[in-house]
C-alpha cells in the first residue's frame, strides 16, 4: 500500500467492445472505494479530455447506474483514436498532460485499450517519471481483436467471438432452409489476427457453422478460394457457407477489396463500392452461376451486448478492478492480464501484471499449427482455448422488452 | 367435432423466421396428440415435399426435440418458394397433390406461411373440394414483413422487430463513441410494407434509435433526403442515425440500386455492387465528405433467434396448436389471426379465425397517419401498437455456450 492521496482518472481508447464500459464499472466503483482516492474522473474521449481538461465528474454518479455500465454496449465516456507523438520529436501534448494532471493532483491513471493504448499508458507513465510526478499508471485491455501478447485473452473478444459463433448457426439455419444451391459469404472483424474468425468454427464443431474459415494469418489465394468452394458445393449439394477476414491478404499484401481495384481493369477508375464480403460474393455469383449472399456483420459483432458471455464480461469488469488495486497498492506500468488456469478440468482466470512495454505495440496472432484442412478451418485446440470464454450470458436488464442501459448524468467538471 | 379419421401434413412456404419452427412445433405437438389424426408428416421444402412424396415422419420424433422447435430458427422442415399456376391454366400439379393426399389419406393440411402461401392454401383446398376429397385445410401466419391484412400482426414479426430495435440501440451507442462525425446507414428488410424498419423507432423512443427513418410507404426523394440528413447533421454535431427499408421507391417506382443504375452514367454498363445502405452511404461520403457506415441487417433479423420475443414464441406457437384444434373441430379455409385485447390496460392475444381468401395475396402497409416529421419517423400510435409485441425472452437453452438447436432425427416415409 502506497500512501499517495490523490485523484484517479480512466481514459479509453480504440474501437469499442460489448464489455469495455464494464472494465469503466470495475475501474469507477473500485476507486470511489479506495480511501487513497480523493476524486474519480472519467476522460471524455480518452487522451483528448485529458488535453482539453473534460472530465465526467463519477462521484456525482449513482452506483445503481454504474453497476449497468457492466451490460451497457460501447464505451459510455467516449473513446478516441490518438496517438501521443514520440517524445523526443514533440513534447507539447506530454507537458500538457502533465499540467492537467498537476492542476486536479491526479495521482492514479487507468489506460482501458489495446496495444496502441498501452504504448500511450506506458510513455506517459514515462514522462510522469522524468518529470517528477508520482502517477500510478496502469493500463487496462481491451479489443476484439485478441492481439495483445502475453495475456491468455482480451476483454471483448469472448463476447465479440459469442456473437459471431452464435451468429454463424443462425445463419447456417437461414441458409439449409430451401433446396436451392446458396452460397453465403461472411465477412468478420481484424485487419491482422484471425482471432474473431476463427470464433465461426465453434459453430462448425457443433454441425452448424461455415465450411470454409480463412484468416489472414494464411496468405489468400483467389483460386485456391474457387476450388475449395467448388469442391464444398459438390458434397453439400450447392451449399456453401463462408466466413472470411476483413483482413486476408494476397500474395502482395494487398486486401480483397485492393485487389480488385487492380484487377478490374474495364471499371474505368470506378472503385466498387462493398468490402470483401461483398467483392467476394460477387465474383462466386459469376463464376458459379448460384444464388450467392455476402454478409458483413460489421459493428453488430462488437456491440452486440445483448450476446454478451458472462466470462467476459465479469473478467472485464475485474480487470478494472484489480487495475485500481494494484495502482493503490504501489503497483505502476503494468497492464492486468489473464492467465488460464485449470482447476479440475474447470477453466479459472487468474489476474496478473504484465509490464507495459513487454505488451505495447506488439500483436498475437493465431498460432498457425491451429489452422488447419489447408487454410480453411481450425483445430480442436482452438475449440478448446475459446470454448470457456464464452459461458453463460450477461445481457443488460429488460424495460419494455428493451435494453436498460446505463443512464450516467454525465456531471462536466469546471475547468 | 368432425369424425373424419386421417393424416395430417405440415408444409412451410416463404422466407424463414425465428419462430416460424415454433408453429411448426404448435402444429406437430398438437397434431400427435388428436385422436382423429392417425399419423403427422412434414412436408419437405412445403408445396414441393408434397409434390415429391417426401415427408419427414413426425411419429418418430422425441417430444423434447419438437418442443426445442420452439427456440430453433429458420425451418427445420424446409422451406420453398413455388406459387401454384392458376387452376384453369395448369390443373397437372393439383392432381398430383391430390393423389398423394390420397395415397397417404392426409385429410388434414396445414400450410405456413405469408399472403401467397395463403393463395396456395386456398387453392388446394378448393380443388380438393371440387374433387370430393374430404379434407380440412388450414393456414398458419407466418411474416416478418407483417403484412398480412385482418390479423392484427404476424407471428415472426415482433421478434424480427425486437431484433432491429435492440441492434439499433446497441449501434447508437457504437456510433457515439468518437467525437468526430459519423454517417450510419442501416438497411432493414420489407419489399414493400415498412413494418420492419418501422421497429426500429422503438429504439429512437428510447432515445437511443434513427434520427431519420425511411419507410417504403412514402415516395424517396434523394434531394429530401441529403437535406433531411444535412439538418440532423447540424443539430447532432456530425452524427446521424438513419433506418431506411430496402423497399424505397423514388417517384417513378424505382428502387435505390436501380436509380442509381440509371444515374450513373459513367459506369459503362457496370452494376454497381451493394444495396440500398451501401449506395446511400456511398452517396452521403461524396456529399458531406464524412465518415460514413452503411450496414445491412440482412438475414440476421429474420434468422436472430437469440433476440426473439416470447410473446412472439408463444403466440407462433399457439397458431400452430389453434390451427390443429380448428381442422379436426371440423373448419376448413381459414388461416389463424390475432386479434388485440386488451384487459385492464394489459395486453391480450384472442386467436381468430380468418377466411383464407380475404388474406390471400392482400398486402397491409403502415398507416400513413403513424408516419410523422415529413416521413421520417414513426408517431407514438406506432410505439403502442408494437411495443407489447416484443416483451420478454425466449432464447434456446445453452450447450457449451451456444445455443442448442432442435436435432430432430428426420426419419423419411418410403414411397
Amino acid at each position: 500500500m502506497n500512501n499517495l492521496k490523490g485523484a484517479a482518472i480512466l481514459g479509453q481508447s480504440g474501437g469499442p467492445t460489448s464489455v469495455i464500459n464494464a472494465s469503466a464499472a470495475g475501474v469507477f466503483i473500485e476507486a470511489l472505494k479506495q480511501p487513497n482516492i480523493t476524486h474519480v474522473y472519467g476522460a471524455i474521449h480518452g487522451i483528448r479530455g485529458i488535453l482539453n481538461e473534460e472530465f465526467y465528474d463519477i462521484n456525482q454518479e449513482d452506483l445503481k447506474e454504474l453497476e449497468l455500465l457492466k451490460t451497457t454496449p460501447s464505451s459510455e465516456i467516449g473513446s478516441v483514436r490518438h496517438k501521443l507523438k514520440p517524445l523526443d520529436q514533440d513534447d507539447s501534448e506530454y507537458r500538457r498532460l502533465l499540467e492537467v494532471f498537476k492542476k486536479y493532483n491526479i495521482r492514479y491513471f487507468f489506460y482501458n485499450g489495446g496495444n496502441d493504448s498501452m504504448d500511450t499508458c506506458n510513455k506517459i507513465s514515462k514522462f510522469f517519471k522524468d518529470s517528477g510526478w508520482e502517477c500510478f499508471c496502469m493500463g487496462v485491455p481491451k479489443t476484439i481483436d485478441n492481439d495483445l501478447v502475453i495475456t491468455d485473452h482480451c476483454p471483448g473478444y469472448a463476447s465479440a467471438a459469442k456473437y459471431v459463433a452464435t451468429t454463424m448457426m443462425e445463419l447456417y439455419k437461414d441458409a439449409s432452409v430451401y433446396d436451392t444451391p446458396m452460397i453465403t459469404v461472411v465477412e468478420v472483424m481484424g485487419r491482422n489476427a484471425g482471432w474473431l474468425t476463427a470464433a465461426s468454427a465453434l459453430a462448425s464443431y457443433k454441425g452448424l457453422g461455415p465450411d470454409l474459415i480463412y484468416l489472414p494469418e494464411i496468405t489468400f489465394d483467389l483460386d485456391k478460394f474457387y476450388s475449395d468452394v467448388e469442391e464444398v458445393l459438390k458434397r453439400r449439394n450447392g451449399k456453401c457457407l463462408i466466413a472470411v477476414s476483413e483482413g486476408v491478404k494476397d500474395k502482395d499484401g494487398h486486401y480483397i477489396p485492393e485487389t480488385f481495384a487492380t484487377l478490374d481493369k474495364d471499371s474505368f477508375g470506378h472503385s466498387q463500392l462493398g468490402g470483401t464480403a461483398t467483392i467476394l460474393a460477387n465474383e462466386l455469383k459469376k463464376r458459379f452461376n448460384t444464388k450467392v449472399r455476402g454478409i458483413e456483420f460489421s459493428l453488430m459483432q462488437r456491440c452486440g451486448q445483448h450476446l454478451a458471455s458472462k466470462v467476459d464480461v465479469t473478467e472485464a469488469y475485474q480487470a478494472g478492478v484489480r487495475a485500481v488495486k494494484a495502482a493503490v497498492s504501489g503497483k505502476t506500468d503494468y497492464m492486468i492480464g489473464f492467465k488460464r488456469e485449470m482447476k479440475n478440468g474447470k477453466y479459472h482466470c487468474k489476474y496478473i501484471l504484465v509490464p507495459l512495454h513487454e505488451v505495447a505495440n506488439a500483436e498475437k496472432k493465431v498460432p498457425l499449427e491451429w489452422i488447419i484442412n489447408n487454410g480453411t478451418m481450425l483445430s480442436e485446440e482452438y475449440v478448446k482455448y475459446a470454448l470457456p470464454l464464452i459461458q453463460g450470458d450477461c445481457k443488460a436488464p429488460l424495460e419494455d422488452g428493451l435494453p436498460r442501459f446505463a443512464r450516467l448524468k454525465k456531471v462536466l467538471v469546471n475547468k
